[in-house]
This record gives C-alpha cells, structure tokens and sequence, in this order.
C-alpha cells in the first residue's frame, strides 16, 4: 500500500522561490500611481518596502535563490508533508486519489508565514528595526508576530477592533512572540486618532487598519510596511508550497490533474498553483480551480479592471478581478477570504482561462469539513475547507465518470481558532447568502474609470 | 549541518508496542479490589473494559503487535518528527544537542490519541457500540472524540462543569468529530443527579467526572468505559513515541544521555522513556527527568503506596506514588498534570531511583516555553513547557560544565487552546505557589494502610 504522507527531506526541499513573471500567457499590466495614474516606479515604494522586496515585486529572473538564513527558519516546519487521504477516498468511494498539502504545521497554523519569514528577512538585511501591519482576524499578524520574533524585529500589528475583542487567540499569540497589538482604529495614528473622534466605539475595518498601518510605516524612519498576499512577492514567496507538491507527487509516482485551492487574496492559491503553469502553457492536461465564498464571489461574478487595494483609497492602482472596494462582504466565518479584490498575477491568469473559479455556500462548505475531520482527522480552517469542498466535488465527479485521477487539495491551515464557527453549523445557524446583483454594481460605482495602457 | 527535523518513513514506522512488564527490575504490586483486598482477578475488569485490553493490563509479553487498522489510523499523522532545536541551543549557548519529539502534530494536538486510537480500536472488534469517557480541560475527551470518530464508535464524554463553562473550545473540538459531551455532574448517572440534588450549580471535579463515566459504562450493555492514562496499557500504547525517538536517534547518529518529559498521570512521560530503560538497565548512561508542577509534586513529595485511582473511591487500589485521592491541587493552568497519583509503571522505576523527578513553579516554566516559542516558533501546552523547562535546565548544566550531551525533551502537546495562559504570565497575573507540608498531610489521612504482600 502506498504511503499516507509524503514527506521531502531537509536536502530535498526547494532552494528557490520561482517567479511566474518571465512565463505569463499576456502582459502584466502594471500597478497604477494613484496621484499621477502613471505606472509605479520603485522609488515610489520605499516608504513603505525595502528596495530587496520592491525588486522581486517587479523582477523578471525565473527562479530568486531563497537566503540560507530563511532556509533555516524555514526548517522549523518545512518541508511540510503531502498525505494522500486514504480515508476520505473510501468515505467518498471515489476512483480519484486524493492528496492534501498540509500547511497547518507551520507554528502559526498556515501557509502566512512562508512570505512574513522571507519579508522580515530582507527587511532585517535593510536595517529595518520594526515592522508595522494590520491583521484582520489574525492569521496574517500572528505570521508576522512569529517572523519578527525569529529576526528580533519589532513588530506593530494594527487588529481591527471588533475582532481584537472578539477573538482574543490570535491576539495572545502575537503576544507571545512579542507582538504589539493595537485594535483598530487606534490613537496612534492621525487615521485612527480621525475615526476615534467621530466614533470612540468604532468596530474598525480591513481597510482602515490598512491605512492605519501604512501610515505608522511611512511616518517613521525605522519602520516598514508589510503585506500578507495580493502582492507578486508574496506570492512567489508562497511558491515554496507548489515547488514541493511537484517533488513530492514524483515521488509518490503520480501526475496532477485538478488542483483545489481556496482564494482570499490568492497568496495561498497561489503558491500551490503556478510552479505547474507552465506544465500546463506546455500542453499538460493540468486543472486549477480556486475556491471562493458566495458571499465574496470576485473570481465568479467580479470585473477584472483597475482598482485600490484598499477601501481608503491609499494604495497603488492594480488591475484585478474586485467587487470595488467600498464592497463590504457579508459576515461569513471564511475571514481570510472576505477580501473584495483579487492578486493581479492570478486575476490575469483567471482572465487567461487558465484558472477555473468556483463559488460556495456556507454550510456546503462546513459539511465538507466535517466530513474531512471525520475521515482524515484534521480540523481545517473554514478558508481551508472551501478548497476542501472543491476537492470533494472534484473527486465525486471521478466518482460519476469512473476516471482514476490526481486531486490534490491545498490544505492551508488548521480551524484551532474557529471552532466557534464549527459549533453554529452543528447547530444549525450558519446562514447562506447568495449577493444580489445589486450590491455588485452599488459598489462597482466606486471603482475609477481606468484603462491602461492608454 | 545536521537536519532540523528527522522524519522516519512510514515503513519505519514501529510495528509493535514495547511492554516493559517483563523488563522490570521489581515486582510490580497488583491492583487490589477495594472490596475484598485481594489482587484484582480479569473478570472484575469485564464490566468496564473489553477482554483484550484486560490482557494486555497484566501481561506479560514484551512485544505486542499493533494491528494494522491502528497502524492505518496512526499514519493520520505519525510518525511525528523528531526535530533538532538548534536555535534554542544557540539561545542558550550550550555545547548541548537538545531535540524534540513533536507529539502535536495529531489531529488532537496531543499525545493522547496514540491510546485512544488503539482503545476504540480494541473496543470495535469486541463489538461495543459506545465508550463513556471523562475528561478535565478536554485534551483526552477530545483524543477518544476522534478516535470514536473514526471507528464510528458513539461517544459520550462527562467533562467537568466549570471546564466545560470556561473552555468551550476542546467541547467543540469534540462535537465536530460527532461526540456527546455533557457538563457533569449531568443528570445522566445516579452519581450526577445525587450531586445536583445537593448543589445545581456545583462546578465539578474529575473525580466525579470518573464516577458518572465508569457508573454509564458499568450500568449499559452496549458501552465500556476507557481512560487516558495511569494504566499499563495505557502506557504500552504510548510506548510507540519513545521507539520512534529510538530510530530517529540512530538515523541522527546520537546516542540519549537526558530524557526530559513532563509527569501528569504519567503515560505521555512513560510513553518516551520506558523504550529506553532496558538499556539503562544494562549499563547505559541515561538519565530520565520527569518534570512536574511544585503545585501537585507527586513524584519529588508524595508518598509510594496503595491509593484510589479517583475521590470517589470507586476504583481499584494501586500501588503508586500519590498526594492522596483526596488531594485537590491549586488552580494551576497545566490543567494535565493536577492529578494526584501516577501510573504504577512509573511510580516503580521511581521508587527504584531510575527515573528522577524535579518539581518547577508556574512562571520558570511559562519563561521557558516562551524562549522556546520566540526561537523554535511552536508554542507548547503549559504541560509540555514543564519538559521543555527541564530541558532548559539540562542545557544550562551542560554549558557550566561544557559536557557535549544529547537531550530529548517531550514535546507532548501544543498550547493552541491554552493561551489565555500566556497571556496570565505576560501580564505578571501567575501565582506561584509553594504546598505547605500540612496540605499533603491532611490530605494522606484519608489514604486507605494497605501493605501488600501482606
């Protein structure tokens, strides 16, 4: 019988990020200055990013060797194992094999810290004593939180308020590793300090964190800014998790057919999915598909055209699949996936058709889990169980047409944290929003009128 | 360099338990039925446990072979990785090589499961349907949760009050893998019902928790009753941790000097250790440190004799190293380690000066799991930080002395649900606190003169 896990060992494990830009199907179409609607030059960055991350933000060299001293850290928990979930196959009665990559056994729980070890490293290699971000339920602070821990880097997370009192764990892990944590809005910024004056009890949003973030970095000579996905580094950075599957699928003898993977800014789909791109330019009869929440829908029912990054208008101008970002998603669990807009590398492989896109439910959703947790055993993340539902559709359709193929899920963290969102689906309370089209094209109205190029 | 992590395959994965019973270099004293006096007879057992875990209670086989439905399940996640710690030795600055057996990485976050799965495994092929099980703050509810799960065994788990009100993550942990928890005292059992008639808001105790169990699974046909620790072959089960760390080891090329686990009911310690002893025993230098609370310091102050394996006296008498059954230790927050007894096993390489033992306040041990989170990454259960503490100590001993030793510490758990535990110790709000020698007398009173042989 073949093996459960596929595990790489230490000397195995990749000794470089690959960067999709030299292999796109069609031009990238660049970030946009927002002041002069000119595209970005790196000079405009360096308030905010050392010149290292603003090079592979832009950079065109196929492969970027990962530092030794990342490879060292990343050794704590990479490379993580591939396990082909026996269970589940047999639960489901499905031909197909199903696979999972298991990024829960990073110390923060997910695939974050894969990118927030490689950011502190370049900026610790750039004199940059301390780092500033903003977190929305957590995932992505607690991931900074432990790399500017292992760089001895001061690290300032901006938590938006309502989850800062509401999910007090993710916050005491920031702690741990020595964190400051702010909930959002803050008096520590001209921002928050603005928000706080109208309403002392605002429960804050992603976008004013951002800004709030973005504003301690760009006003303090010793202190960066850092982004959690949507960003080309980023996402290169994450490709360490596709790189493996490659190696590890070889070893288990198999060939991939549909990978699964959910979608929030795309960091994590991401990193699972271009190191097989190319196989699939070269002909390889490969299918990606990513996961999303009904109540976010930006690959299914999105425009893909130029937008802010964030509700305050702050950023850079990207061209991208976005719900316009004054959309203000509905309250599901998914956190991480509540993002109105979507990385440009995967939007414009969406508009490529070479990215399929499948929206969810809730409670199809958390079934799929459920099912997963009583089969495999492991507690997936509600982001992570989209994909796992993906995976499950995926192989019952094997299952109708007798084919005998390759599925491999991203597993991208664990659901410690939201158990609270298991217990109102066992109970019956999760709702299921379908969003009119209404709420669509109301929030669209925002989104500036840009064609590039000209 | 030397790996991080070493992996074993799943083909090295150990294929039989070791029983250490035939290894002992002392009889070990029977249990004895409370009832009559006289050493506990397999049929005594029969109401609570199948058959074959009775068996492999008292025999005397060293090797006993892991069926292979166990080892599928095992697979779920094991063999878990041995890592080496080579950023908290540089923290430290010893010339020591400290490594960790990272029991975490099962779907219950713990150790536990290695037990549950064999247990609900023995219980299947015996043809019961349902297991009664207590649990405290729910580590092992939660183990024999999955477990159940995935032998489609029903679950019904009587987890104290107060745990049950202030924890509410492991309960849905529990849930989600299909299991029945109730608050106890619940008006399930004669025992609840006679407490809530007295006090309907009693917050509960294990002890009590024990009772309803074993009275739920004493008064059905279809449910035996299982428990997480201080029996033998609760320990034999456990066993499989320490033969992995022996494989892992030699793959390495070092040898153990020190082996450092924390001590509750004693079976995650056992389960490292007692693969090792015989060669303690032929003359090998090891050492094995069991670290436990200064709170319920049962191996460093108590006394070796025969006691109640619970306050409700319903239990056989064991011989054992116990603060007495009705000893109840201050609220500390390594909830797993308040037991006031510990398995007969290792009560008797105690006493046989085999095993050491060390005693450590509430913040040195929060101090240590911190230097570990903010350099290993992992944040460890306040358990498990008990160990690392010990190890800690170990290394500093061998950076005084300059001794170049190989130190194992356990890694039994992570503290993913414990960080409000953290957040005590960050916020100064840890109390340490030293027993005063009239608490354990008092309590010793009540422990029934037994001597055997008489």
């Amino acid at each position: 019988m073949a093996d459960s896990k596929i595990f790489l060992s230490e000397s195995e494990m990749p000794q470089a990020w690959y960067n999709i830009q030299p292999d796109l199907p069609a031009p990238l179409m660049p970030p946009l200055n927002p002041a002069t609607g000119e595209p970005l030059v790196p000079e405009d960055l360096l308030p905010l990013f050392p010149m290292s991350l603003i090079e592979q933000e832009m950079g065109m060299e196929r492969w970027v060797d990962i530092p030794d001293e990342v490879l060292r850290i990343y050794k704590l928990w990479r490379p993580s194992p591939l396990h082909r979930a026996f269970a589940l196959e047999e639960e489901l009665g499905t031909p197909a094999r199903i696979y999972y990559k298991n990024e829960s056994v990073s110390p923060a729980g997910s695939h974050k810290p894969n990118t927030a070890v490689a950011q502190a490293y370049y900026n610790k290699q750039d004199g940059v004593t301390r780092i500033a971000t903003e977190t929305g339920a957590g995932q992505w602070g607690s991931a900074l939180a432990l790399a500017c821990s292992l760089f001895d880097i001061e690290c300032q997370v901006y938590m938006v308020r309502i989850s800062y009192d509401q999910k007090p764990y993710r916050r005491l892990m920031m702690e741990t590793w020595g964190a400051q944590c702010l909930p959002s809005p803050s008096n520590q910024t001209e921002a928050g300090r603005r928000i706080l004056a109208r309403d002392p009890d605002s429960p804050g949003s992603l976008g004013l964190a951002i800004s709030e973030a973005v504003e301690d970095a760009a006003s303090r000579e010793d202190t960066k800014y850092s982004l959690g996905s949507v960003l080309n580094h980023v996402l290169m950075h994450q490709t360490i998790t596709g790189l493996e599957i490659k190696k590890q699928l070889a070893i288990a003898g198999d060939k991939l057919d549909v990978l699964c993977g959910c979608v929030g800014g795309g960091s994590n789909f991401a990193g699972f999915c271009f190191p097989f791109v190319k196989d699939k330019l070269d002909g390889q009869d490969i299918r990606f598909v990513g996961a999303e929440p009904r109540a976010c829908p930006k690959l299914t029912r999105a425009q893909y055209r130029y937008d802010f990054g964030d509700n305050a208008q702050l950023t850079p101008l990207l061209k991208m699949h976005t719900l316009g970002h004054s959309f203000i998603p509905p309250p599901i669990h998914a956190g991480g996936l509540r993002y109105h807009g979507d990385a440009p590398l995967l939007s414009l492989l969406v508009d490529q058709k070479l990215v399929e896109a499948r929206a969810y439910y809730q409670n199809e959703v958390f079934e799929a889990a459920v099912t997963f947790a009583r089969t495999e055993g492991h507690l997936p993340a509600p982001e992570t169980a989209h994909a796992i539902k993906c995976g499950i559709d995926e192989a019952l359709r094997c299952k109708e047409t007798g084919k005998e193929e390759c599925i491999v899920i991203g597993y991208s963290g664990h659901g410690h944290f939201d158990l609270a969102s298991y217990d109102a689906y066992l109970r019956g309370q999760l709702e299921d929003v379908d969003l009119p089209q209404e709420t669509i094209d109301e929030a669209m109205k925002d989104v500036p009128d840009i064609t590039w190029p000209r």
